[in-house]
């Protein structure tokens, strides 16, 4: 045997503090224990947790903090000699959260964070801080949770001019939606269920209303398109009005409802938006179940790639956060949105009501002569043009339900034709509107 | 406004040498070409063809390559000094592709390679000789095309323990079966078919018994678990053995059949085998339709992810090799198979019929007394419990279909059993044997 060559002195090792050690914080703690080793051979360097900061020092979190050191102020770990990364498990788009962060980037730590509100809101401004001192801004856990979708986009599909991406962002709003599609719930036990199971909040606004969903939209959007990010622009429409029969005549059309989160750039300019939508059956994200998260990128020479997996949850969140300590182990990282902040562009607004598409309407109504004619009427005086029409006879909430699908068409002439309808006495409650997903 | 702070010195372009335009060299071109000014700004620099070279000047690719220097001899592209990259897409393990690689790694140039079968066999010492030279060796596009599953091993999933990795490989044999289940064709019909529409060679050997599976899981499997690459000890069947009945029962029982690379291990040590599957209908690769690929890899915190794309195409693999490109561009890059090559373990090949699984088991059998009795008896000699016993009474293929699904057992009891069976003078060809998907 020819001797080895000797070995290159070993790295040394990375130092992380901790900033919130909640359920994702006990998750990060775990899995830099249990892999260890492992994580050491890969990042060609050890990984080593030197302290940790939350609010209370004395709640039993299942974990034994004792091996490091504790920080009542968080500041104490941006100004500690002995931290390289800082990772910002607080949560909340401000606060003490976003004073954390900016403190670590403007003292040349490297930012690791789960936190899609504060990506969503400030992330141009951290990327900005992160440029100045030369140090890395990462956040993979904001967005699809363990996916490793951030990479996948800025890295994986980077040859590529995406179209579009969009998916299911919302693991909450999927698993409502799943357990509609399997017993027939209300859109009230379904949520009741979630909240049972720990997938929904007691308060579940942030979820079912779009507004998670639209945070990572808009990172997704500006990684995807070399566009500043711009939460005020992403419009959301949540899964509330969504009633059991929606599901099931879905279902008669060969379709699943899913609450979609899409970005899309033309001629137009951006267009971001959280909504329920119908999904073909041949499509991938028709058999996305229960609480999984899943993505979908376009591009002009990769075609449709999509990622499916777990989006929330402190395993699959800590796999992410620890894959970016790992990138930042091997000193393989760049710009926080793939090119520096100044070379985005500032894409203009597009005009939702111009986009061209099939929906599906749904109305009740009540039962009595004329009411037909009134929705025909409306829908012709909008200009809107009828695929199909299905009444059942079945009454349901109040009223009779009455589903149409429309051809392709503007999306501000349904608008128009479902306002006007939503003003009749014959027509109960507001009528919902969903795209039909385009292939 | 105030005045924004002067920008850095643009980096020098990244000069880049392609070897061998096929139609994936086609693709490298006009995907280059296309999205040069994206690519650019992502990039950071921009990433310029300064040289090419393949077998035949002369021949008309569809493609204007005069404005790129052409050197009859590919070496020319290692000695040249304006080359930092060169991209192999000449193909074959070994002969010039590999003779190339070499010569680029050993001058220090980055290599770039769609090269399966090269990486398979020779990947380590291609990884050594880039670790020597400290130059990027990088493969994406040699498994499942166009998605970066590479990448999303190596780093996107790199906290991860990962207990299995497993998928559709090969996009030749998914498209087959796709055929097979929609219009109940044999398998020599779908070939044909897939050889009209372009998706087989008019050799289908490399795709239909699995070699091509089989050398991107080899690739995988030192990725996911840290070893050492060994397609020596990759087993591997491919799908030339199946009948309509077997799509068709397959389908019956709740499954659908997919040839699945898969590689797992364990304290046994690993397991590396490409077959044909049953996929239960509630697993996404149940799903995967046509020529697509699919990855799963299983970890112990971000728990099951999954991936799926175009396996194979111009555009799809030049979008991976153009990824690897734009990381080389970005300095965002490490050791080949994600440590150095002497810190990968020798692992020992798993006793593949010690594995413990259900399995389907179809023979084809004279129609006569004393059948049903003869298949009994062998199972029960081997010790082989069933779960489940399908006659319908249907001729094919000269002789009677059973189907059997067995309980949880060793594969070699069920080895055992079908090697009695196939002796039988009253069992016809060969029996077939699928493992059932374990979720």
């Amino acid at each position: 045997m020819s001797p080895s060559p000797a070995p290159a002195a070993p790295r040394p090792p990375l130092r992380v503090a901790l900033a919130g050690i909640g359920v994702v914080g006990g998750g990060v703690v775990r899995l830099l224990e249990t892999n260890r080793d492992l994580i050491a051979r890969r990042a060609g360097r050890s990984i080593e947790i030197v302290a940790v900061s939350a609010r209370d020092r004395h709640k039993d979190r299942g974990i034994d903090l004792s091996p490091y050191r504790w920080e009542d102020d968080m500041d104490a770990l941006v100004a500690a000699d002995d931290v390289d990364v800082v990772v910002e498990m607080i949560g909340g788009a401000d606060g003490s959260a976003l004073t954390l962060a900016r403190h670590a980037l403007g003292a040349g730590k490297a930012l690791v964070t789960a936190n899609k509100a504060m990506i969503a809101h400030h992330g141009l401004s951290l990327a900005r801080l992160a440029e100045a001192k030369d140090t890395p801004l990462k956040y993979e856990a904001a967005v699809a949770g363990g996916i490793p979708v951030i990479k996948a986009i800025r890295e994986g599909a980077s040859a590529n001019l995406i179209a579009r991406v969009y998916g299911i962002l919302n693991g909450t709003c999927n698993y409502i939606l799943t357990q509609m599609e399997r017993g027939g719930a209300s859109f009230a036990d379904a949520l009741a269920d979630a909240q049972a199971e720990g997938y929904a909040e007691a308060d579940p606004t942030f979820d079912v209303d779009g507004i998670d969903a639209a945070h990572k939209l808009s990172i997704l959007a500006a990684l995807c398109f070399g566009t500043r990010l711009d939460i005020g622009a992403v419009t959301a429409n949540g899964i509330r009005g969504l009633i059991a029969a929606d599901i099931r005549e879905a279902e008669a059309l060969g379709h699943r409802v899913r609450l979609i989160g899409m970005a899309e750039r033309d001629q137009n300019g951006l267009y971001q938006h959280v909504q329920p939508c119908l999904v073909p059956a041949d499509h991938p994200l028709a058999y996305v179940p229960g609480a999984l998260n899943a993505v979908v990128a376009e591009g002009n020479f990769v075609g449709r790639l999509f990622f499916e997996g777990a989006g929330a949850g402190a395993g699959p969140t800590a796999s992410a956060i620890v894959a970016d300590i790992i990138d930042i182990a091997r000193d393989e990282y760049g710009p926080a949105f793939a090119m520096p902040v100044d070379a985005l562009d500032a894409a203009p607004v597009a005009d939702a009501g111009a986009r061209v598409g099939k929906h599906y309407v749904r109305l009740i109504v009540e039962d009595r002569i004329g009411v037909l004619a009134e929705i025909a009427t409306a829908m012709r005086d909008a200009g809107v043009s009828i695929e199909s029409f299905i009444q059942r006879g079945t009454d349901e909430e109040d009223g009779v339900v009455i589903v149409l699908v429309t051809h392709e068409g503007p999306t501000r002439a349904i608008e128009a034709a479902l306002a006007a309808l939503a003003a009749s006495d014959h027509v109960v409650g507001t009528p919902m509107r969903m795209p039909i997903l385009a292939l």
